[in-house]
């Protein structure tokens, strides 16, 4: 962890009082005492400095202090067709820490059916890791999960209000621009589709790029769904310069 | 599985015999029955076509034609500070389906010594994972791995061997330049070395330096070490354009 993230209820004035996983790691692994200071921060809000008062074995009382700015949203969209249900888990805290405002998992032709009833799905089982993977990278703002099972429905009619303003991207085998090629161009936020592992189909395709998307390549090896999603993230990253909107 | 791989010793003349986890895939994901064809690929050869022979439960006869060229080599290799071995085990297939020609795994003042004693770095168990990214990928170069005890004995006196003519840089956070436009002139072989999750220290940039590493930036997102190789191989991967040397 290099941060230590506080929901918004568990700070009182400028204390907090924390226990648990997050106690222990700060005992053990950060090793800070009383009169420490550690770094925080408050989910969807700014991150800070924590000074260590009292250490006992099931708690630590902080006193926070707040940078006056919240962080950014990330600039990047996610349509991700639902991939199985053990990448899926893989992929959340990485999602996090790579930085996306908002991911929307939909289902496609080449996307098993039964995977929309994993629990994987449940906020109970990606929230831990979503938040892993922001106090990995220093960040606190949590990923907007939304599930679609009807893809035509989304594109077409909810894609305009869940992601707007968008620079549309779809990314597609084939000899195709890059994907850091566009955005390099881009000045505000950008939503890429990633398709499921055997590839959008042809309807799939066409409803996107009726829909603005264009066509990017990501080179001539086909990748698992969450080794795509993290290619893709790093170049949109490193094309958009990691600069907030 | 985008292409079945075959050891040079299963192949006799221009026929193979599968069984197991493969022939499996065979049957019942690809659902391939006698007369049908599919993609193939013998270790560290050629890609090539297989014409379904006989099938039975345990066995599937094929017979092979190759392509005229071996696979050329990942134009990457690659200096990994030994990560967890959790999060190194599932690092090897994304590494082998991005493609990496050398993974060196070499000791760091911020790795914990108890790590090189995982059976993670046997290759029982990480040649089954190579192969499973190399059919994800549909490519067949095995990447080489190697462990090294030795920080400064690798970076002195093995590294012009193992890794030679390679453009050399090590990713380090802060302001530097980026790894993309470092990698975006790069006529040959490229060498880049991750550190661990804490970071390289003072003496061991200090030597990479002195070994001619050139620092790169990856954002001000602090990753984890399987997520950042694979943002490092995608941006790589994406600059030198996929081209082999």
């Amino acid at each position: 962890m290099n941060v230590i993230l506080l929901d918004r209820h568990e700070v009182i004035g400028d204390a907090a009082a924390i226990s648990g996983t997050r106690a222990r790691h700060i005992r053990e692994v950060l090793r800070a005492a009383t009169g420490d200071h550690i770094r925080i921060g408050i989910l969807d809000g700014a991150l800070g400095v924590g000074l260590v008062g009292a250490v006992t074995p099931d708690r630590i009382d902080l006193t926070c202090r707040w940078d006056s700015d919240v962080r950014p949203e990330p600039r990047i969209d996610l349509l991700l067709a639902l991939p199985r249900p053990k990448v899926l888990k893989r992929l959340f805290a990485q999602i996090a820490a790579l930085g996306v405002r908002r991911l929307m998992l939909t289902n496609a032709a080449r996307v098993e059916r039964d995977y929309f009833d994993t629990h994987v799905l449940t906020a109970e089982c990606y929230r831990p890791l979503l938040i892993e993977g922001l106090q990995q990278a220093r960040d606190t703002r949590l990923p907007t999960i939304s599930v679609h099972r009807q893809f035509k429905v989304l594109v077409e009619d909810d894609l305009a209000r869940l992601s707007p303003d968008t620079l549309r991207i779809v990314t597609h085998p084939g000899d195709n621009p890059s994907l850091h090629g566009l955005c390099i161009g881009a000045d505000g936020r950008v939503l890429i589709a990633v398709g499921p592992e055997g590839g959008w189909n042809e309807f799939e395709l066409t409803l996107l790029e009726k829909a603005g998307f264009a066509r990017a390549g990501m080179g001539a090896r086909p990748l698992r769904s969450d080794t795509a999603c993290v290619a893709v993230l790093a170049l949109a990253n490193d094309a958009l310069g990691a600069r907030p909107v």
